[in-house]
């Protein structure tokens, strides 16, 4: 149930209200618009009386929730949620502006993410994306560089300007991680990974969370909710493709997640075509269709050298094959009503 | 295995390299194109000897074929196949005009049909769409008008100047429908149903053939095959979602099936939103996708009043909103380097 | 809507009771039981008033369907229906006997055929299956013996005793194939092919129906439906592996199914457990997990020499892995409270 | 790549083959058995000479592995792990006798717990579960008892002489959970948290590894395989249902698993048929099908009033209905050569 005031209730209503609402067994949350004032109320609300808080003074509707999320619900805020990238420029994700996110899989050395993230940015990336944990089927694999890696992401972001996304897998790493990037990534193993949802719950940077290999629409946003019931609300999600039966494809893009996800929360969200598709040569006609559905932003696979790559080679792209890919996306961008480039910039991306 | 021949080979080698070939096994099947002759060879491989036939006179290259379909591989025919739709106008899909199928899930009677058919072409569409056979998952729905539907789907052909294609599900109604329609559908249910696949090899009409539920693209290539195998050769392809256990949409658009059956076959492809998602308010966003990914075309379903369908009303859209829809799409496809109304048409569609 | 009248309703009361129905826009369908009538009303039943039909003389009740397939399920009858399999004894399915159908994927060879049917038939089967028409993938596998095929079936039949259980696609094809076999088989791939489950609802032979390979349960007993509709109510219907992402087996089998079916339904329910795991080491612990969890039957592939045979070598059990896996599985019969062997007959099986 | 040692062998060779194959590049792993050493190479192989180190003194045999897990394979280790449950009986997991946990999804309060308890011992379980630490995909359902219900499970155990399995989803409680708990469960949303699984690699105590949502048998198997690389090599798998689009039953239970897993891994094989189904009416069919394809036990939730229960109610048996479930459950074992009671002990199960 959430509750929707007038603009100018009194505090000491509002204090009264919530001590009403939360004697009958639920907790309250608030969120404070320009205009007005709206109070969900969570876990069991069978012993509310909708149709009582409805005659309370300064309030203005009671709504019923139909979804099992309330936070991140558009019912809960209507206007898109903007999560800022922290960059110098101020960019943010979830305005007019198309944000892509490029760089290695794995960090693998200085040099490589170097040249990676100067490149990705002559090309009109927004955002670095580096793994310095990485999360590997096989325990014999390479498990990333780990502290290292984060240094290294940390030196790339100062030499490039270019903000940084990086995965945490351990809820004992979450505050090392947020001290190196500018965005934490939940990967798809870890969607409901409670724990560590909360701790990044926690912490005061966006969160990049990415769709479990087979989890529903509904599942994703249970899990954003998972993070914005622990305060922090700046949730990216992130369709990543989906485990079917077909083999051509490493997974299945569920190109109609974005549409649905966009009607249903407030939250942005961006694809990763390079691990939908598995392929290279399909990630540019996945990411043109990804903007095409509608999604704010994408997050993409790039390497100098892709054949030597320690992890996900097939799926990178070369650099000049990602500034081809940026070139074209223009287009797309511009029929769905978006742009590639800052408003104050210059075309160097065409 | 497949032997590529020079320009000008006498046709008594021909004749005597195909008696060469037939004699070890295999079917041999003869594509003349502007400047060689293609030899496939279909059956039991393995008493040819490749290196033999290549150093016969006029033979240019032999090719083996790395994939279980022949006549629809891109090895088989490296030049898009050009389907004619039938109409005055000499329309073909597969070439750089993104043709647009539209019109109601069932013909219901004449005055909806005809009302439909001049409201899709009013915005756009190359072709009218309509069941009157349906497939229906109870005995007990609504199955369709029959062979009064297919009347009613030829006077709205004379009426408009549209092609038809109309779903045929009995072999021994084949002859039936291709009288009354230019293009006949297999649908999804029926990908696999063989003796349906042979009837529509042997008539002179292009076949629309869906990809089955859980179909994978390697097993709809192998359908188109059975088709070509009895000499029709112009097979539409056509991704209608797939099923997994998202509940969200009716099926999961699998938009990388474009580009990947764009690179597996020379057979034009096209995608219905309608059936992929299920939901008329993704009809769009799909549509979108599906032509930024490379599809060649679209089918969409129309209905004056969708409320009142007789069947997949959920999922129909209303003809301004199908309007709305055109006029959106010409900004994909032109970001895609495709055009969405004929050469000689002035913008009426804009 | 099914009414259920009292034992002793008069005929000139049941004959105005369906006239009252028809009129208000149903069919109507009679199934006589030995204390009662049971009239099923098919269609559109909007416009009936089940509180009057309730006060009509000789009606006991009115009972609302709450499943979209109406013949096929438990409310509309309640017993078991009893499939003979059109042997000299009598055989019937769904009884407490375990009916286990043999014999090899295709029809090859006399030899063979009789080799095998000899076989199976000293192990315990009681029922032999061969493919005569044979649906494949690929236009250029082997596609069956077809005419030839039948008549060696009948022959095997005429030597053994053995009932013959075989697939039919096309529905021309339907009397042929009802005047050589004793049970009809729907494939997979056709589960759906509504001209041919119609063609099937006709004729004087039981059918068996093989579940789609992505269908649900509730699709499977709609199909049946679609049988039954047309007057064929003799239909056995077969779980045999529903298509997931797992790769190390062929599909996956939906045990889960077996109870499931048998609740909603009175047909009888068998098991193919050799397509299901597609490997032969699996055709046993899956035929004893099937018995386990309520199965009727068991219909498996043997071939006398499966490293020979021309389709499904690879999941065909060889007459002495047969011979094993009947020696065990009665144990499970038992457990089941089922038996392996004819009430009279002595225990050759074990 | 595995070497096999003879029996003999001496110290001195083995450390000098252990240093040649580490200076190559990879770690080595040592597995001593009665009559033989085995020694496991871990990492990239590639610079390792088969046939070289084939010829060292002492060395019997060397094995290319040819599946991406090592220590969970049949090659590395043929015979079967044996799992210690803890109690003080000495059962172990993997022998002829079925083991059987049951008890209620989540631990609620003393009495309830204790109820449970006594009453699935009576039955003949073999091992007490419940949930302290509850994954729940809402964040506003009840999350379990945490700490409290640890106590609660470790006075359960006192009480009854039943060893606990208990979820453990936080590497920092991986400690605190074994100190209450003989067998710590990593559920399916964790089968690829690796941090988790690096931790219970470290414990001295059996872990139950249930397989996730739709993780492939290979995963599974690699999953183990990162908790057996920490050292800790009693792994349990649990097939527990996978994600289709078959919607009558919570989960399709891939009964073929067992068999595959089974062949696979010399580690021992459980089934949960309460999650796999998730419908009480399914558990008994499908408990019985999974011991009839060979598996060495069941996990089952049970609660004294499931329309009470917190959590999993619809899939949760009454006492009464366990016990009538194992009564039958004896005679599936018997067929399958297994057990279901310990040796030394009368027929107080029957």
């Amino acid at each position: 149930m959430i509750v929707i005031t007038e603009a100018g209730i009194p505090q000491s209503i509002l204090d009264a209200l919530r001590e009403h609402l939360e004697e009958r067994g639920v907790r309250t949350h608030v969120s404070r618009g320009t205009d007005r004032v709206v109070v969900g109320c969570i876990g069991d609300t069978s012993q509310l009386d909708a149709g009582a808080v409805s005659r309370w003074p300064g309030v203005a509707s009671v709504v019923p929730v139909r979804t099992p999320y309330r936070l991140a619900s558009r019912e809960f805020r209507a206007a898109p949620t903007l999560v800022p990238l922290g960059d110098a420029a101020g960019t943010t994700l979830g305005e007019q502006r198309i944000v892509v996110a490029a760089g290695p899989c794995s960090v693998e050395n200085a040099a490589m993410l170097l040249e990676t993230a100067h490149g990705v940015r002559e090309h009109g990336a927004a955002m670095l994306r580096g793994g310095a944990f990485k999360p590997r089927t096989s325990p014999w694999a390479f498990q990333g560089l780990g502290v290292q890696g984060l240094a290294l992401l940390a030196d790339a972001r100062a030499a490039t300007g270019l903000p940084v996304v990086t995965e945490v897998m351990d809820p004992r790493h979450v505050d090392l991680v947020a001290e190196h990037a500018d965005m934490l990534q939940i990967g798809a193993r870890n969607m409901q990974n409670y724990p560590l949802l909360a701790e990044v719950g926690r912490v005061r940077r966006p969160i990049l969370l990415k769709r479990g290999l087979s989890a529903t629409i509904t599942e994703l946003l249970l899990a954003a909710e998972h993070i914005m019931a622990r305060g922090n609300e700046l949730v990216v999600l992130c369709e990543r493709g989906i485990r079917t039966y077909e083999t051509a494809t490493r997974n299945t893009l569920d190109v109609a997640a974005i549409p649905v996800l966009k009607r249903e929360t407030h939250l942005p969200v961006i694809v990763d075509p390079s691990h939908a598709g598995g392929r290279a040569d399909l990630v540019a006609p996945l990411a043109f269709a990804a903007i095409a559905a509608g999604a704010d932003g994408l997050i993409i696979e790039v390497h100098p050298r892709p054949g030597e790559a320690l992890s996900d080679g097939d799926q990178s792209l070369t650099l000049d094959a990602f500034g081809a890919l940026m070139r074209s996306l223009a287009g797309f961008a511009e029929a769905a009503g978006r742009t590639l480039v800052p408003a104050n910039r210059t075309t160097r991306v065409a």
